[in-house]
């Protein structure tokens, strides 16, 4: 083990030390304030080990796990993009590309090729891993609007049909999660919380 | 699959969000606030992904990351204990045996006695899995501490002769990393950052 191998390990693991200042949409809900990126993909990484039995297809949990752990470090550089905002979602490709780049890079090059390697698996989501993968980080919002009376959702003016249409592909990585997801916007729009159709 | 357990699964899901709300005494190195427990949670995985080669023992990395998803999990209801504070430490076994209870009853009760057994793993320290987790759970806010002129460390009156004494743990999960860390420590001291003994 060479001494520089470490030194470019820590230098990443101090680098992603931003995460937790990327603030996502979603409020929490025991503390008044948005989620941010790294305690979001700590809570989807325990998400995947509880519900992988509820995956359409058997999942590889611990790749479903490291996918997600490093599925948002890009938005050190990226940040957030809302995932109603069509116009953030254009340039998100590229945006993330280059923060890939830059980020990934800084790692040995074995490891940079594994972490973006997980990454452009759960983008891609051609696997079952990064389907279910998805399904959970689509489901947690869903969660959080529901439980805090919708609120991210309606500072943004989002209705029920985008919602249902953003989020159906929940049902790629897992039929159970989206009917019980679809089952709690349905449950938001009876209290309010979620209206139902745009003007 | 009963729908009682996935009810089960979401609930201690929602629950566990509040982890988000307790705070650490390490400072973040990029947003002026400190450290949850949450997000926390979140970095140590990532560092058991990238840092498992210099464990002293073969590790299987993949219960690494799960037992440091959990080993937080009590402090939803146990608070976090500062790793110096002594008299927090005494009544801290019996907070969190009570918080165990509580939190992982939540759950199925497969999924509980696996996630209590992450837990009480890594409190026990029998496994070398054990071991680095926790020598990570040690390292990160050495690292944090250094990397912010020794802020938390000068907040508490923290000494070098306690830093050492109260990470040299690390070696028993790795030589490596606590050689790194010795030498971080070393020249935080020489910096002037941590104050070499206490009065």
């Amino acid at each position: 083990m060479s001494d520089d191998r470490l030194q470019q390990q820590i230098r990443f693991i101090l680098e992603i030390d931003a995460l937790k200042g990327v603030l996502r949409r979603s409020y929490l809900l025991r503390v008044d304030r948005p989620e941010n990126s790294a305690e979001h993909s700590w809570h989807v990484a325990i998400m995947a080990v509880l519900l992988a039995e509820h995956a359409n297809e058997p999942v590889d949990v611990s790749r479903v796990v490291r996918m997600l752990l490093v599925h948002d470090i890009v938005e050190v550089d990226a940040g957030d993009t809302y995932v109603y905002d069509a116009a953030g979602a254009a340039a998100k490709a590229e945006r993330e590309a280059r923060a890939a780049e830059r980020l990934f890079g800084m790692l040995p090059e074995d490891q940079g090729r594994e972490f973006r390697a997980l990454w452009e698996e759960l983008e891609a989501g051609h696997t079952a891993e990064a389907r279910f993968a998805a399904a959970l980080d689509r489901l947690m919002p869903v969660l959080h609007n529901v439980h805090t009376a919708g609120r991210s959702w309606r500072e943004h003016g989002i209705t029920a049909d985008r919602v249902i249409a953003r989020n159906a592909t929940i049902s790629d990585g897992s039929e159970v999660l989206w009917e019980y997801a679809r089952s709690l916007i349905e449950g938001a729009v009876a209290k309010g919380h979620l209206a139902s159709a745009g003007p």
